[in-house]
């Protein structure tokens, strides 16, 4: 789905307001006619598209959701980055984002997390299954980096905890310090521990 | 506050609830009418208290949160404990948290945070000054532990993003594991860096 092209339905822009918005405010901040206006959607057109209600929406907002982080990851896995270019590459993204949008938006799995986990198991699921995803493929770069399996999957989790909790900060401090921090230790940790 | 106490006044069970409320589902999540069940409290005694409405209530939810990581690391600050020794404390209050009360309650700052930090300046205040001391506390640790000051604040950026996101990533696939993890990735970063 890319909703930057004209052509992107009505449905198609609907999946992808919910998503921004949850980014921004938490799946409980987020309302129906919240998504309607932001998508400049025809009222009535929620219950059509999508009559499992809220749920049947923000489910798909996550399931569909791409992030660049992710993306990242996952290209950085397929191409054989090293693991230094790949988290400069995950907070250079989080940075523009960040600048760009004067740090409204963060982690949308993040959020649900947060909000939501306790009382949806399903869209608890739908996170788990997400973060499960991107550590694999983070843990499948620092072992093509150099790292032993069992070592790079507690790595991987180090990493992507700090990275998560770096973009907390950096929207709770108003500053792309934190993740300039982060990237610093991160890079003296993944330069010591890795051959070459 | 004690909220364990049988002299907890309405007022501070209000406050008690709200913060774990906000710790289970954010603040959006959290409604007046919510608090005033899980206190039990009188109906309207929220107007009475809290003139200012959920507002003033969530800030003082906040405000008053004494979460026991700041807590443990304010003790290891004066106390002059070793930084692997803080970091375990904070991890082992935490995991008893989560497995005690089956992984209901996060952290009310990080999920003030996502859901609020845009459309609430004051409270992103709030959050950002709590962090800050928290991170200021830390550092304090890490230089004791004999780290040059700089490196010291960085470290302490690192390990502060890090616990904060192993407590959602943790939430997310209810499992302690990335708790573990990132303690053992921790403690091994960290007994390499400091002397002796």
């Amino acid at each position: 789905m890319d909703t930057t092209t004209k052509t992107a339905t009505a449905r198609e822009r609907m999946v992808a307001s919910a998503r921004e918005l949850i980014q921004e405010r938490g799946v409980h901040g987020v309302g129906l006619r919240d998504v309607v206006a932001h998508a400049g959607a025809p009222r009535g057109s929620l219950q059509h598209y999508f009559p499992g209600g809220k749920d049947q929406l923000v489910a798909e907002a996550l399931t569909q959701a791409d992030s660049a982080s992710r993306r990242t990851v996952r290209a950085a896995r397929a191409e054989g980055a090293d693991p230094v270019t790949t988290v400069r590459r995950i907070l250079a993204s989080w940075r523009d984002l960040l600048v760009a949008e004067d740090f409204r938006r963060g982690c949308p799995f993040a959020a649900t997390t947060v909000d939501t986990s306790v009382a949806n198991p399903a869209l608890r699921a739908v996170v788990s299954e997400y973060a499960g995803a991107w550590h694999d493929d983070l843990a499948a770069v620092l072992e093509n980096g150099g790292l032993a399996a069992a070592r790079a999957a507690t790595l991987a989790t180090l990493v992507q905890a700090s990275l998560q909790g770096a973009l907390i900060l950096a929207r709770g401090h108003r500053s792309t310090a934190p993740l300039d921090e982060v990237e610093t230790e991160l890079t003296s940790l993944l330069e010591a521990l890795l051959p070459g």
